[in-house]
């Protein structure tokens, strides 16, 4: 017996025929004695449904409106599901996020949790109820509903699973697991069994988009063990662990890709101390995520190169805000590349093996791949390259790193 | 300076376009100093494909999930509404039903009002803000969102107005106000001023769909003046008030036909005490309204015809239920007729003017129409007739009443 969150996304419920699936899904482990938690997003369509209408009115609107609106996707899930598992039998009732309470902050539109206040829950898998929790949303301390922001309910799934302390939370998705690197461009990309919190953390954010950054930093806050698997495919998937559940770490776990960044130069930047701030202050301002960021050994000592990358749909903005400060800054020129991709190595054993970087740069060159910009973490290399390279670099790599099926 | 509720159904919100003209309507009457509270049904067909989840699901569901699903309708408009007169520079902010709260009993699917706390509510009036309330829905004493039941959010307008002392609450539908008869078939018809609550209960219960009757009572108990009028047009509607407030009452304000009866006949019923009882039971038990009851005066003191009317839809139903019991009622034959309609004489002058019934029942004489079942209540006379005769019906009868507009 186990105590299990099970998380179903917009695509796993998508209409009465679905919820019906996933609901016989939650009944296997009811069956089994396991004491269950079910988190559902909105069937899908309806969200974008929704958020379509409350655009139409206006693109300005009020936050606190738009929680209203929107939360009601996930609300009409959590009925339809838990009226699917009464219908085979499953004890079975649905939580709104102001019943929980899943008590969050303020902030509308993508409110952060500070609370989940299960033990009304856990009596009620005393009593053989499954819970049926709508993700996505929760209560502010003014009494109304907010929600977690796009994707927030594998959020939700996590935090239930923390306050109820779950042994496993698991979600399903319409992909079976993560790959060690995207399989529809690698078709020798394999499954992997496990792989850690940290590792997780860089695939997700280079773009393996199958689980969102802010559920897997709350899964390793709070040691929540995750599992991402299939909604229609009965096989295990892919556990996201603590790395000392890992007992033979492969140096590198995967190569990831992005192809959301774009390249921004600035030109002959007056090399004074203090230009670095002056130049990423004003597009912190304008709420844009800097990423990479090389600076040029400067030649003469008086001007350098700046590099550095944005997300594409920020691009046009991003020169505009630059532009605006030319005079200020005294850069010669500002230079706009959205045909880049981030490639990047990620694997914990990185930490205790040198030269896994070496052989990245190594197969990269034997390719004839230029490398623009490189930034490193402690488990993970990213280099930026012409997207044009994507699949060469991609395969070539998860060939370098012995990552291929056999 | 005026505090007034506002009401509007679902195809005064069916989409964007008319959820912001509704707010433009609103706007009009808080630029002319008035206190308004909003009530919104869901967007028109939102509730259908709701429900038909729910009956996808299963027939037979749990009424609890079933109102998590359907309330998420108006939870949508009330969002979207608030947001449209924010747009147009009104203050606005969206209730639901657990936020007033409407705190209601806990049958479920068909909850009754018990107390509605609107002190925030006219706090905020008091700060220039409007509220927009989601109707249909409530808080029961599980703290589970309950509904009241198809066209209930008359009666939730009803009981914010009552709660919040409103000088008057308008029910904007898609017709222009009451008539004294079915403009469709009576092409004389007219639309009244003014209307007593007495006379719209009767109206209302009799087929003249407007208004539902719950409300109506609501209204009546709580002395709150109602106003019918259409959100398309801009224009006074019909008052539905008290009868002091209408000097001049006419003897008859209209004649109504319900077209949803009927007609059940048990041939040779034994004429022994207690039989009623043990044929009006089992109906009662089974959830079928009985009607017009008219037991025949018995020829032999032995066996006699028993008349009565149930809901059309109850017809195959009700003959079900009663082969079932004809051993234990010991009638010879039981007969249905679908092809009925239920006319009715209304006005509360009847009270005090002898005469009318028979005026009725000479005017039907003249055109050779056949009385199949009379009742009568103090200012209503209806008549069973079949429904061939609708037409002749209404229109001799409203020339015969001097209804006809000149």
């Amino acid at each position: 017996m186990a105590r299990i969150v099970q998380k179903f996304g917009g695509t796993s419920v998508a209409d009465i025929d679905r919820i019906q699936a996933v609901a016989q899904r939650v009944k296997q482990s009811v069956d089994a004695g396991d004491e269950v938690a079910v988190v559902v997003s909105a069937m899908s369509g309806t969200t974008n449904q929704l958020v379509g209408w409350t655009r139409e009115i206006s693109p300005m609107h009020d936050a606190r409106e738009y929680d209203v609106v929107v939360s009601a996707g996930e609300q009409i899930t959590v009925g339809l599901m838990a009226m699917a598992l009464q219908n085979i039998g499953v004890d079975a009732r649905s939580w709104l996020g102001w019943q929980i309470p899943m008590v969050t902050d303020d902030v509308h539109g993508r409110a952060r949790i500070d609370e989940v206040r299960a033990d009304e829950i856990i009596r009620r898998f005393g009593l053989g109820q499954v819970a049926v929790m709508a993700g996505f949303q929760g209560i502010g301390s003014d009494n109304r509903i907010t929600t977690l922001g796009r994707g927030g309910s594998d959020t939700s799934a996590v935090a239930l699973a923390a306050a109820i302390g779950a042994d496993r939370c698991d979600i399903f998705t319409d992909v079976d697991g993560i790959y060690t690197s995207d399989p529809r461009i690698v078709t020798r990309a394999q499954k992997l069994d496990k792989i850690t919190y940290e590792e997780m953390l860089e695939m997700a954010s280079l773009g393996a988009k199958v689980l969102q950054t802010r559920s897997v930093e709350l899964a390793m806050n709070h040691r929540v063990r995750l599992q991402v698997l299939s909604s229609f495919i009965d096989a295990p998937g892919t556990l996201v662990v603590d790395e000392e559940e890992i007992v033979e770490q492969e140096i590198v776990s995967g190569i990831a890709h992005s192809g959301n960044e774009a390249k921004i130069t600035l030109v002959r930047v007056p090399d004074n101390p203090g230009i670095a701030a002056a130049i990423f202050g004003p597009l912190a301002e304008s709420s844009i995520n800097v990423d990479m960021i090389v600076q040029n050994v400067s030649e003469d000592g008086k001007a350098t190169d700046l590099t550095f990358t944005v997300p594409k749909d920020d691009l046009a903005r991003t020169l505009e805000v630059l532009e605006g400060q030319k005079e200020d800054l005294g850069f010669e020129r500002v230079e706009g590349d959205p045909d880049v991709v981030k490639i990047s190595v990620v694997g914990v054993g990185m930490r205790s093996h040198a030269g896994v970087a070496m052989r990245m740069f190594q197969a990269l060159a034997d390719k004839g791949i230029n490398i623009q910009v490189i930034s490193t973490s402690e488990i993970k290399i990213s280099v930026l390259v012409s997207d044009t390279y994507t699949e060469l670099a991609l395969r070539s790599l998860h060939t370098v790193y012995g990552l291929d099926a056999v």
